[in-house]
């Protein structure tokens, strides 16, 4: 996506050179950080330089918002859970490396994820930092945030407006976590409130236009089998809401999250710009 | 134990009162929590207190560790891990609540832990909280942390060598970063390489002292299942290197962990009884 690709080269060399050093799960670590949109970390580092921060400082923060949808992703993919077999078309981590090892680096990936939105970097105030991780572990944890987003979507059997509470905890809540982020690392303190709101809004219509190329889109283009929705009666918003409800759903999110903007002193192109993409994405 | 009992009831109600208000997640993450020695709260804690902090401002950090260990455990005992089916004389998590719940409520804690050691507390300096976070992410982590010893631990086949590689990883450096966590939020970082040190000499011992027990205790004092570790293959200290030498290499890592705190400016009475009791405890 055009509106995140400045931040891509530093984000794909930074998770390149993590320096994971664990003879055990150096490989399974890569392996599950490999691939990907990097949705998380472009969108932390483009509210950082929307805000005027110095975004090329914030490679590692941004590589830990990564780690952390990383993570959520191998163990989602585990027997237990969603037992998926593939991932951006290669084996899912337990498939490839065994489901204790799949367990472990998750819980690593994790783990990791705060050692490096912790870490000292010049010209960041540690009260940003701290603001920072605060906001990242909300947007990931129990409650309204991404492990309570599973939790609720275990229970199943939704209607519309439980369908948008949990799109709202597992993607909503941890996009604006990362937006949110952004902003907090640039000591951008003000405008959090709105960035934040605007990464919730974008979330939850990215999640609702997956739902809609699940029943759309094409398998060769997605990278992975489709309308497993259907097959494991996972609730897909369009089987819920139908087509046009859901087609204008994502047109709803889409202006919310431009709304939340509004008056905002900040640049705001290549915000715009992102749910523009995201919402007429194809894959 | 006597060492850490002053601090043992802050550490009980904080836990009682985290707030927790996850629908689904609650009662599995209460559940979790109910139990145990607190000795990495405790001993956080015991270290704030020995560096002359204050101890009492400290209740949320110490619950962060032991949010830690409880998610250490349920993930641990899961099937695909250790396969157990009690702790602390109760279901397991996944036995209780089911293995998907289980994986969840254990990612929700360790997510906690890093919101509960960077929220805001008043008198405490954001850098000695980052510099807690890091270290706790560290003991916890990849590599030579908690999550790299329960790696190396599944591949098995120990020599005395390799175990005491892995304890150190599993249990020394937890326990030595809950020690140095504490002088960080004391604002001693001047001490934190020496309590470091003695909280991962203290948790090797713990662990030489574990797999005696396991060989020498009774069920019924211990509240789980004895000589699991010959069930299940699982090297025991004691099996590999003989009841005389784990008697000595307690010993051994008990004075070091003592030694650690020689010359060093804080109250080393309940530091230096915490040692003796953990390595003379009959459960």
């Amino acid at each position: 996506m055009k509106a995140i690709e400045r931040y891509l080269p530093m984000v794909e060399s930074t998770i390149r050179n993590l320096g994971l050093t664990d003879e055990t799960l150096d490989r399974p670590a890569s392996y599950a950080l490999d691939g990907g949109k990097r949705l998380r970390p472009g969108l932390l580092l483009l509210a950082a330089d929307a805000c005027g921060g110095d975004w090329q400082a914030l490679g590692r923060a941004a590589a830990a918002v990564e780690c952390i949808h990383a993570y959520s992703l191998v163990h989602d993919d585990l027997p237990a859970m969603d037992n998926d077999d593939l991932r951006h078309g290669k084996p899912t981590v337990h498939r490839a490396f065994g489901e204790a090892t799949a367990i472990l680096t998750g819980d690593g990936l994790l783990t990791l994820a705060f050692e490096l939105l912790a870490e000292p970097v010049p010209g960041l105030l540690p009260a940003w930092q701290l603001a920072a991780v605060v906001e990242v572990a909300q947007g990931a944890g129990f409650g309204l945030g991404m492990v309570g987003g599973q939790a609720m979507d275990l229970e199943g059997a939704h209607d519309v407006e439980r369908w948008l509470k949990v799109a709202a905890a597992k993607t909503g809540h941890p996009l604006g976590a990362a937006a949110a982020a952004g902003a907090w690392l640039a000591g951008r303190g003000e405008v959090v409130p709105a960035l934040r709101l605007y990464g919730q809004e974008l979330g939850i219509a990215f999640q609702i236009k997956d739902d809609l190329l699940d029943v759309q889109g094409t398998e060769a283009a997605m990278g992975k089998r489709l309308r497993k929705d259907a097959e494991k009666a996972r609730p897909n918003f369009v089987a819920i809401a139908g087509e046009a409800a859901a087609a204008a759903a994502l047109q709803v999110h889409s202006a919310k999250a431009l709304a939340a903007l509004a008056g905002v002193d900040m640049n705001r192109e290549r915000l715009t710009l992102l749910v523009e993409e995201l919402s007429s994405r194809t894959h």
